[in-house]
């Protein structure tokens, strides 16, 4: 069992899983087993894992004892538009840092909802919620902004949308170059998108490629985003992208 | 959402996740999502979980700090034979017990590794090594007992194992009374077991049955526990599954 205890030089991260549909057990958490993977992956050594309720004064005292204790923390939960999604508001009060909607988040919001023809309203704006200071963190599933506030990245439950959002913060964790990325909607099945995608990875070996399933406007299919540190690389990828697959929304 | 939400009046309860093998993402857990929802259905509040290492000063300062604020804890993981299971000897650390090789413990394996043809060497007979005081959880799988001290019930990781475990535990703490249980070993397939054994628990409405995969000697199988609090009735079971499965082994 050794080989799974890393060793004590590496980087250090916890996890805090919020949500109390977690806690009752009507929904089994993902993004666990899917960050403990890829921080191994990527050498970082993941020591502890919270799961907390919707409520205040628990999200509050596990971000601080976990960010205090560990290089860097992960959160999933509780960033969408319902009432209960409290996560920004703890972690800016657990940071002492003001919060109110913010222009750059409201602007991704705005475009997002135009382009799918739903309406901003007041519910969907608290994704815009963002404390004072923190850097967005891009989600090409749908829209609405992660953020990384001192040593803690705040990122979605759902599952699609956390890998996506993780995908983007690992390469800046590890000292490598923040990557560019750019997405296409395919409204395909994930095992029709494969294939090709599989070829096109084989072909561009210096850029990753993503699929997240997702539904937009009732329709299925999949969110394909393309990262990678050279902007031309990640466009002549893109271009083959959009003749594999014509019908695709950008 | 709300719905998840507990009245503040139930018994609360937290749980600790031990394995670096999780941390590692090497292993998903399975028994978070489990005892959540038996919680539920047994009116526990699961207020918060933790995953630890497999480090003696990670699980004793998490065991302390949920026992001291929950009612119950449950932890998973770290009772089996190898060097790094460290589980017992940290629970005894954290409420200042001695901690040896048990005769009580020690009879169980002895009577189970006889039966089975295997050894009671040096590294199985950790497995006895209980805190004083604790009183011994039932294993139905694979008879290394599990242990409850204080209000912390010490339960093995393997999830048919945890799943045994909790289904004895549970009743003693929502004041119903201690449930009496055999129990068959049925060397077959689940999906062989399932038709004539809800059957038979529509037969027996006042009892529970449940069955556990486990493999004995390479030979893959699973133990069937009948449980109940009327003697008479649960052994009145037992001669049936005995008919049922008359090769099985008891």
């Amino acid at each position: 069992m050794t080989d799974d205890r890393p060793a004590t030089a590496l980087p250090t991260a916890a996890m805090l899983v919020i949500g109390d549909e977690i806690l009752s057990g009507r929904t089994r958490d993902a993004n666990m087993h899917h960050l403990a993977g890829e921080l191994t992956k990527h050498g970082i050594a993941l020591r502890e894992v919270r799961v907390v309720p919707d409520e205040p004064a628990a999200i509050v005292a596990a971000v601080r004892a976990l960010a205090g204790a560990y290089d860097t923390v992960f959160t999933s939960g509780g960033i969408g538009p319902t009432h209960d999604d409290i996560t920004a508001d703890c972690i800016a009060e657990a940071f002492g840092r003001a919060i109110g909607v913010r222009e750059d988040a409201r602007a991704i919001l705005a475009a997002h909802y135009e382009r799918t023809g739903l309406e901003l309203n007041e519910a969907r704006l608290r994704m815009a919620r963002i404390p004072d200071g923190a850097a967005l963190i891009d989600n090409p599933v749908s829209a609405a902004p992660g953020f990384t506030l001192e040593n803690v990245h705040v990122m979605a439950g759902v599952p699609a949308i956390f890998e996506a959002m993780l995908a983007s913060v690992l390469p800046t964790l590890t000292g490598g170059p923040p990557l560019l990325s750019q997405s296409l909607r395919v409204e395909r099945g994930e095992g029709d998108i494969a294939g090709p995608l599989g070829e096109l990875a084989a072909e561009f070996p210096d850029l990753s490629f993503g699929s997240y399933p997702s539904q937009r406007g009732g329709v299925f299919g999949a969110t394909v985003v393309v990262r990678g540190s050279d902007g031309a690389r990640v466009d002549a990828a893109m271009q083959r992208l959009a003749a594999l697959f014509p019908e695709a929304l950008a």
